[in-house]
């Protein structure tokens, strides 16, 4: 098996694979909003994870992967939490897997609030909230914690890629809260 | 203030105005459907109270009541948690407060499938995953947990009072687990 | 009965009596946001009416009215549908009365984003599309329709009372619409 | 190109290719349930189609289809919804895409209520009101108008293909309608 080959559950694909496909076949996802709740349930801050992303630079981005073969959408989601936040991090995965939004990533932009250069993918979006200790995990240099406001501000968005900052707005509007 | 007067928030009400009312006016309420649910968010079981109904008798029912005047629903929603399960249940209240249902209660039966004598009731349900420990208050003789499939068989579904067998079917519908 | 009484389906109130009641227990509302869509789905223009409100001036709404003791929430939206926009508006009501959102109506200011100084109104808030022919009834001068973009306008949610501006925001935000 | 290629959009794939893919990534799909509403939006009749399916036999099925690479999911159901159920059906596509449930098929049984021997899909599932004359198309027999209670009556539901008939229910229960 190659070093380049990707873990797929019940299969495997090489990178040169896996990006073929992607320009012919939609890719399913999901996207998680980390948030910090209080006692009513009240959002009091959103996560963020701190990434270089492949264009270099640095970007906010929120935990986004891609569900496999075989694989349940409630263990994709449980699976990427773990791998964006570490062990630690005590996820409360919701009790409905019916998505607050359904976010459709386009390698060409404009189409949705959603882009992704590499690959058409159809997302399904969650809040998840978090009681436990995040720690960076691989290639993210930090995860950060917004309130609703701060997340919602220029300088945060604009720092967001591929539409995340659309998601995380979205998302709280689906909560009752416009920021 | 008379010993039967009942706390409304802002204001008070007479038992017997409360009542005149509740043939006047459609009350606001909520549901909740206490839960317990592994780490992945799955619902293990489902929360009952044990009670002694109106009409005498023993029913099985679930955490429920009156939004009070300039109360927040969140607020009401765990003003009832906090009221039926004790102070040490832990629940975790939704991040969104939209329903998985609207119950309507009408004093006249078979309108809808939820039936309350006393008034006209517009109830917000929401599912509620319970962490703590629940202790009966008050009028419930117990709290029971029992398994989705027990849930919604016939014997308990017998025994709950008001079209809260239907509620929890429609709960377990509403995350995709049908019984 | 006095030319001020109100039906309330079942029952009737005195203005006076109606008054004092909504300073004591929360009030069941529908607000619907009427729509006009394209054939597939996608919101053209949403409707407002324009209004002389109670304290004067010109302001901007949706259609929002009371749901009457022993009404159902679909005759309540069906009733104010057709007392706001005309019995030529052919709505098109949901299949499902779960709302987008449940809009909180406090007297008090800054609660939430929904305020009514008369009183304590708990409001299930729909989208309906609209394929008839929609004249302003009674108070409303005018229904005007605009695209998305105008509607979360400065402008024009500036002239949107009690938080119906934030209303409509919430409504596009549900359709994965961010404008 | 092959006689036995299968129009992907912008791609193309030969019918060995896609068949090997669907052992390999989870596809996305939806699923329509049509149905015909009354003025109040109240469903009066589920919409099911007559096919001969791959093992033989005779079942009923409701719309699905594959989402093509980079097609939107509003274009995906339209186009399904026009396939099945002929030019002249006028569905009512819905205003928001966040669907009433996601159907996970997979090819074990068991996993879910939902099975699909051929593959991994991972469907996006909407109630569709339908206004028009629904003529059958290419592989389909038939389509059959049932009442909510015929619906789910055992002799319809042993007739579904896939768990059909969970889907079924579930929508129905999402719309408040336990039957």
């Amino acid at each position: 098996m190659s070093e380049t080959a990707i873990d797929t559950g019940d299969g495997w694909f090489e990178r040169d694979e896996l990006d073929a496909l992607r320009k012919r076949l939609p890719i399913v996802y999901v996207d998680a909003i980390p948030v910090r709740v209080d006692s009513d349930g009240v959002i009091q801050h959103v996560g963020m994870l701190l990434r270089t992303p492949r264009d270099g630079g640095i970007s906010r981005a929120l935990v986004s992967g891609r569900v496999m073969y075989h694989e349940r959408i409630r263990d994709a989601l449980a699976r990427h939490l773990d791998k964006d936040l570490g062990p630690m991090a005590l996820p409360r995965l919701p009790v409905t897997l019916t998505p607050f939004t359904v976010a459709e990533y386009f390698p060409t932009p404009g189409i949705t609030p959603y882009h992704d250069p590499r690959q058409h993918a159809v997302s399904l979006a969650y809040i998840v909230p978090v009681d436990g200790d995040c720690q960076p995990q691989q290639d993210a240099l930090d995860i950060a914690w917004f309130t609703p406001e701060e997340a919602v501000s220029p300088v945060i968005q604009e720092g967001m890629a591929d539409g995340h900052g659309a998601l995380v707005r979205t998302a709280l509007a689906s909560t009752g809260r416009l920021v």
